[in-house]
């Protein structure tokens, strides 16, 4: 008999969520650990995974109801199984997860970068449901993005294509990025970058603004957004600048596969038009004339955990 | 009977070639008129193209022997057969330019973007043959890319993917581009961008250099050229500031596609490493660790002129 369920698993810098998935794309169950609390073993990582996910898995009926594993993880690598040298999870070099966690559970298990993961969700459940040229940009504690062309995921010479929180949107004086490089899009366009841009122009302006009634190092992307809906300049700026430079990327991005729709995810969506509002307008005004007006930007429609288990979870069924 | 010939037509900023293609893929008969003598009325240089052509079409037995004509054109949409809002084209709007070519010589006709087509030329006979994943970018009047991936030309949502000349190079002070923006890399990383960094390093330094013997409006790329392979510092110099440029902005295409190769075709290739070497350099830099070392950066080794007119006659073979 057809084993009725797949896991799906999303690796994120700070969360690691997973879930169980049935035939018709319906999360069972699901649960989640912290990502970051054995940096020195990935092993202890997986062992801490398997106390939490054993207990979905006995829910359903044992292992032997499981078809198999997918993962979406930063730098996860498609062809090779392996994460390798991702910036923003603690394990450093190459780490062949796929493989551990096959050994692990006893099922195939397959794995991509969670923001390809998440367009795959998007792409079957969401957003961007019968597209078959859109680019996800996923806007968590990093910037990830998944490109779809011609309805395919591209994955590139080496499984690693569609790191486009790395590109270059500051080339003097950019931000230093986890990744080592500086004047990455990640580092102004995730919810850390927002705090970052936060501290920066509390720091270098006298306005008031209700932000300076929190410490200025634990400022958070939520705080920013609690203080703009009240209206409070300096925030409304703050997203406006994120806008600005999210947008005249995703218009170069344009250039590249002109694609239907953008469809953002993740955390900073929740500013609704306090962030699409920049981003359209600037998107806009670097566009070629060939596509102005004609590119859509969408907030995913998923549920936020949701896409990416869902999306690695489809990788499953095809083990 | 099958006919034993197509018609491969590459029109650039300053000249169309067009040659006559048999099944091997040899160009049998080449020739050429100038794109931007009649910019009111592009039927009359359609008519150029009809006197020309002809002589080369009765040479090889009359147009029974053509099954049909590919073009490469900038801004040419394979879906539609249209130019549309072309920068660097003296007509402006939206030209059905395929059908008028197939209307004047009762053969069908297809259409792609210029740089597209030099890919498919590169893909079939050149220097990335046998390669899936790579991204050619022409380095002539303008800057034209064509992407490959999984060994198809990426045309995206309405035929025109694939416009990496316009990405922004330059955020603030960035040079005026004929496409209305500014800081797009074709104004740095062409051969006229070659020539307008001459001339800004000439008003804005007093620096020695062969390049001052001549009057600074009509510099040429070639005159840079020229003068860098005498050792001239301030050529040189205008080179390594253009690779610079390229460079960095090749690591952002990594990051989107992961390619196996870049393929760099046109005049600006004929400096070699003058512009090779910098280009590299800087690539490298702006790498993410995982692709460092890995993206072959080539020169095509086809004819110049050859591989737009051989890749824009392969999709005549398809008609």
């Amino acid at each position: 008999m057809e084993k009725p369920y797949v896991i799906g698993m999303d690796m994120g810098g700070t969360n690691t969520v997973f879930g169980i998935v049935d035939t018709r794309g319906t999360v069972i169950s699901k649960s989640a650990i912290k990502t970051s609390t054995h940096p020195d073993d990935v092993n202890l990582y997986i062992n801490d995974i398997y106390v939490e996910l054993s207990k979905l898995i006995d829910a359903a009926g044992g292992i032997d109801k499981i078809k198999g594993i997918g993962v979406g993880a930063p730098n996860g690598n498609y062809y090779t199984g392996n994460i390798e040298f991702a910036p923003n999870l603690p394990w450093k070099g190459v780490i062949p997860f796929a493989k551990l966690m096959a050994e692990k559970f006893g099922v195939p298990a397959a794995l991509t970068n969670d923001a390809n993961a998440a367009a795959v969700g998007e792409m079957t459940y969401g957003a961007a449901h019968g597209m078959k040229n859109f680019i996800m940009i996923t806007l968590g504690t990093g910037v990830g993005s998944g490109i779809v062309i011609d309805g395919k995921v591209v994955y590139g010479h080496d499984g690693f294509a569609g790191e486009l929180g790395h590109v270059n949107v500051m080339r003097n004086n950019g931000r230093l990025c986890g990744c080592g490089k500086s004047g990455c899009l990640e580092t102004y366009a995730s919810a850390t970058g927002v705090a970052r841009s936060a501290r920066e122009i509390l720091e270098t302006s006298t306005k008031d603004s209700l932000l300076r009634n929190i410490p200025v190092d634990i400022i958070t992307s939520k705080d920013v957004y609690d203080a703009a809906i009240q209206g409070d300049e300096v925030a409304k700026e703050i997203f406006n600048f994120t806008g600005k430079i999210l947008g005249e990327a995703i218009a170069d991005f344009v250039a590249f596969s002109a694609p239907e729709a953008i469809v953002l995810f993740g955390g900073l969506t929740k500013a609704g038009d306090l962030i699409l509002n920049p981003i359209v307008e600037n998107m806009e005004k670097n566009l070629l004339p060939i596509w102005k007006g004609k590119v859509k930007v969408l907030f995913s429609d998923l549920k936020e955990a949701d896409a990416a288990v869902l999306g690695a979870s489809a990788l499953a069924w095809e083990l």
